[in-house]
């Protein structure tokens, strides 16, 4: 499975639009081409419409919103739906400001996101409308319960089946889950926290997985999920002594870009539950 | 030539005044201070004319532009012509929508820019009103045919013709076009499309040359353009197992960082037609 | 004394608000992150007043203002000051524009800001109302005469006693100013000007180490720039016959990520006159 749906990617190479923050833009525009999709970015509401047209999905991400950028989101959701292309939500900072919260709220009522992807605070504050966001990162204090899984899980359901999106809910273990299906992904490194923006590369990486498989979203994002947590190992392994920060960033994009389906499928860690 | 054109950029070390797309803006900076110039971004109306004033060139990229920059690109491009300055168009994603076409054609008509760079299918946009236009990237039909080339390049001689411009067209091979002149570049490598931003790196270090050379544009032009495809292959030449297109990135920026006059002549590759 | 100040910043992981440019505001980020800080951005007025309290510092850089952003500026630095956070203002580029000059002038007259970083000519115009600014790097003439200390520097101080902050002015001797302390900092290395955003990510990492001592803000900022000083040598000592000026920005992030107290220590060459 994994195999056919990375290798779709690199096939079908989908054009992915992209209204994202300024913060780290660049390294989502080169994951997308490390991974064999291209990327476009544009977010003023006279153009949107027309891009996202030609455009085989949608990565909408609030890093760094405001009120001209916002009318752009929301004009390019409906038409990507007019369309029935994969539109992706990530929700940076939701709990953080109420600018956040509402943004995230409204995006998810005026359409239905294919894919929510954030960190267990930010998906908290849209399932429950409280966290205890921190920021832009994971409040230590809103863990996932290993074990009392399904109970820890169940707010993450209810969104999931609220919306009709798949959820993803990225940390020490990644979490994939829809209404019917949950899948947990092993891979990924310590270092990705230390890093700006890994979980906007992530959003954008999925997006492309989604518009390369269409018919199947949540195989799709867990694909994606392992692939980026795997890029994310082998970017580790590279680490010298004098390595830090942007070194790891330097080898995670292009450990995406090395990737194959075939160690792809060797190094994955995952399980549905 | 190419040697005395490089060498001015180094001793002169010209300003250059960048309106550009938040994508790939750090990169564009970077490439300016690579190559011995010096940048300065600032895209508000409230300032553009004093910074554009204290500035040798303009680079104007509309990569990620809006109502409010497009204000500010009209206001900096009068400025920069009045001050006989270097003006430099990159259309990015001209095609792609009414806003970008728009705002390049009425940029073009509003001063005489001195360069305009783009790939095929943008340029295409601009001569024809009518392209391919896929995104950012060129469209595989509008190929250059170099069996018949006259005929083939003939829309762009007409487009330098009516805008006064040197035109440079980005692709396999590199034209530079003005009414008068055509030159071919066969520089370059293949790794460069999978670089986010490449073609806005070319843009500002174009925009560099020819606010080092004044008299001499097409020559900038075609100097700039080898300078950048020698600098790709050397890159190219330290490319390892596990690098990617971040350290193809790294690479080229250094490459372009450490060419010489005398290097530069020895791996120029291009001739006049 | 630098080194539990360091430990601190390590020990307190502050959580930096940044209202900043967008051509080095990736950088910023990481810088952030490798000194053991936490980075958010957000530019909005509608949130800005949330997200600055919930952090423990604020750091305003004006490289690329617009009226948008001005006005969200003044409210996070309103509301930083309400709270008693530290505040960091960066006039890059004050003295080149009308804007930028007077944004920079208004921001310190509404709060008093705990620390001023900018080159020579920035803070020639912050005390003087004149300068022979050009562009975002300082001008020649501007330049601390050595020689002649006390007089050269009576500027620098004055501005230290009118505003109440501690001056920081970077250059190749950097020096730190209060109204009644004066420190040289000898670390450093010219490559640092090869390099766009080396100014922006110095104040970045002033505004953690403030945030983390709060109550030696001159000490505090001493240690930062003989921190970044030090990397800067570090990562020198890194590069090789090909490596550039990106080479070398990704070396001084990973300099500063495996700085250690015990390293800053021994590395450190500044003085209190």
């Amino acid at each position: 499975m994994l195999k056919t749906i990375m290798q779709n990617v690199k096939d079908k190479a989908p054009l992915v639009h992209n209204i994202t923050n300024y913060v780290t833009v660049n390294d989502c525009a080169n994951i997308l081409l490390a991974c064999g999709a291209a990327p476009i970015m544009a977010d003023d509401i006279e153009e949107v419409v027309e891009i996202t047209s030609l455009c085989n999905g949608l990565n909408i991400n609030i890093g760094t919103l405001n009120s001209r950028t916002i009318a752009a989101m929301l004009a390019a959701a409906k038409q990507a739906n007019a369309l029935a292309n994969p539109i992706l939500l990530d929700p940076v900072g939701a709990g953080a400001s109420q600018l956040r919260t509402n943004t995230a709220i409204e995006l998810i009522k005026t359409v239905p996101f294919t894919v929510i992807r954030g960190n267990i605070s930010e998906i908290k504050t849209l399932a429950l409308g409280t966290s205890t966001t921190q920021g832009v990162d994971a409040a230590a204090s809103d863990k996932i319960d290993f074990d009392h899984f399904d109970d820890s899980i169940a707010f993450i359901k209810a969104l999931a089946k609220q919306t009709g999106a798949v959820i993803v809910v990225t940390g020490e273990i990644d979490l994939i889950v829809s209404d019917s299906q949950v899948a947990c992904v092993y891979n990924g490194h310590a270092m990705m926290r230390r890093v700006t923006g890994t979980g906007c590369q992530l959003s954008a990486l999925i997006t492309a997985y989604l518009a390369a498989n269409r018919q199947k979203p949540f195989e799709a994002a867990v694909t994606a999920v392992v692939a980026y947590g795997l890029a994310g190992e082998l970017a580790a392994e590279r680490m010298t002594a004098q390595d830090g920060n942007i070194a790891y960033r330097n080898y995670l994009i292009d450990a995406v870009y090395n990737l194959t389906p075939a160690i792809l499928e060797q190094g994955a860690k995952y399980e549905y539950r």
